[in-house]
């Protein structure tokens, strides 16, 4: 997964428990994608300000994820119903019985993990 | 859902950001249905000293839940397929082409959620 994503989707399951400060700043980076000087300009801070403060979140987060592996866990899911919809896309490659047999190997494979 | 059910899933989620003491004796209490009194006499400290620990507990991992609202998303995810598992149990009841469009729908609602 590239770097933005990967701070995209850890800021999407532990964005809320940066302070309001942080959260702006690394929203404008991550989310809508400004440059570290167009940053530090409207906040009045120093671009190496910056720099360090989103350091500091991506490690706050990474902190959250490395306990908590919900991103992990949640991925996981979405993995396996990604795969169920492939299979009901094209659900004229394989016997109807074979599907539903299929369907339901992966529906309790993601009951396992909830 | 029942209180201790509550907490065990709570725990289960953002247990890991409790401290090593806190987790050791809020397990005791939420996972091994101990009694306080029990707890208290093995760590050493009052019976109110465990009854508070475990209050500020329940208080923490219910902050992170405020913020997070990971769990009400796992127990979403789980109800929907919960529901294709039932839909899959009981397939003779409907036909197969509806089968196949009710899975659908339900795995789409899911990715939704993703």
């Amino acid at each position: 997964m590239n770097e933005i994503l990967e701070q995209a989707l850890l800021y999407d399951f532990y964005g809320e428990l940066l302070t309001a400060h942080q959260k702006n700043i690394y929203e404008q980076f991550v989310l809508e994608d400004l440059s570290l000087s167009e940053i530090a300009e409207d906040a009045g801070i120093s671009r190496q300000g910056v720099h360090d403060l989103i350091k500091r979140c991506n490690k706050t987060l990474e902190g959250y994820e490395s306990k908590l592996h919900l991103v992990e866990r949640f991925l996981s899911i979405k993995e396996k119903v990604h795969r169920m919809n492939t299979l009901l896309e094209e659900k004229e490659k394989i016997s109807t019985e074979e599907l539903i047999r299929e369907i339901k190997g992966i529906s309790s494979e993601i009951l396992e993990e909830l």
